[in-house]
């Protein structure tokens, strides 16, 4: 058995969902994978990843207006204010979501659905540099 | 070292948990491992996999009941709602729990805690079938 | 390939975050891995793993106090109450946050962020005795 590992770096706009698919897939396709187990991981508690619907954008905006109420900036709740009103909720977010997310590979491909796709899932309001570590584990 | 996989298909019948346990115990079992790690993954995004309590049906019923109360139907935030009432909430409820699940296998069995049993979570109204992959590195 | 495996016990008083990050580092040091997997997994419902940020305390009262307000005690919607009425809040606070994490291993460390700790979720009130698993899969 072999193991590779990589990093994806992705600049982010702001709050919301960030599509990976597309590179995690390429880098697995140059693994040469039959079967295996991928692993991301975020290197930040200010950002999680995810799994969700890839066809109807609505889902990804409504995603983030449920947790942007569920999750209010300014909440007389908090006492860590120091890096801004969206920091104390981007922890409480990242909380709530995954910080990895492990994907079973057959015949060379992740075994998501038809609809899946996986998303870096910005917390904070300015744009960032985030990194995702990818581990493979293949035959 | 080895590499085995499969799928588990459950048919749904509303909302709530299904116990997968058994079924995910009985093809490890199968597979003979000592040591080992247990992947499971969910192809969908308006179901999810939980590890939660085995004893009291109660408390599945209550979990249910907080995140009907959490993620409401026909909430005026939501956009996407061409799929039915209960899609856009599916869906955040989905990324409020897992996509997928690892498990440590011990003496050819997963460490599982004595409460602990694993689920799948429909969050759609209607039934649906639902598809599980398990992945097993072993010795 | 080899795989390592072994078990942190952990003394709660209550309610919170408890820092497992030097301990899980220490074990995986001794294993002597250079690239691999680790996995850690929590074998109880009414606790769970989290990674979040180690530097302020700050931000792990208010993950606290954010959670006590979103799963309340004494909810009228809840049947399950025979165990205490931290109990049902805690089944649902374990499934907000996560039984396990997989975190990959480069050159003999964790790939964690800067700001990124590990830490076991308590989510009931009296002290308890956890149990973590760890799991290592290495070159």
């Amino acid at each position: 058995m072999r193991q590779y590992h990589t990093k994806f770096n992705i600049e982010t706009r702001g709050k919301g969902l960030y599509d990976l698919t597309h590179e995690v897939a390429g880098w697995l396709h140059a693994c040469r994978p039959q079967v295996g187990l991928l692993t991301l991981f975020v290197r930040h508690t200010s950002a999680s990843l995810l799994i969700q619907e890839n066809a109807d954008p609505d889902v990804r905006h409504d995603l983030e207006s449920f947790l942007s109420r569920l999750v209010p900036e300014n909440d007389p709740l908090y006492r860590h204010r120091q890096e801004g009103a969206d920091d104390m909720p981007a922890h409480v977010r990242a909380a709530l979501t995954q910080t990895h997310l492990s994907i079973p590979v057959e015949d060379g491909r992740m075994v998501l659905g038809t609809w899946q796709g996986i998303y870096l899932f910005e917390h904070r309001r300015a744009g960032q540099r985030r990194e995702v570590v990818g581990h493979l584990l293949t035959d």
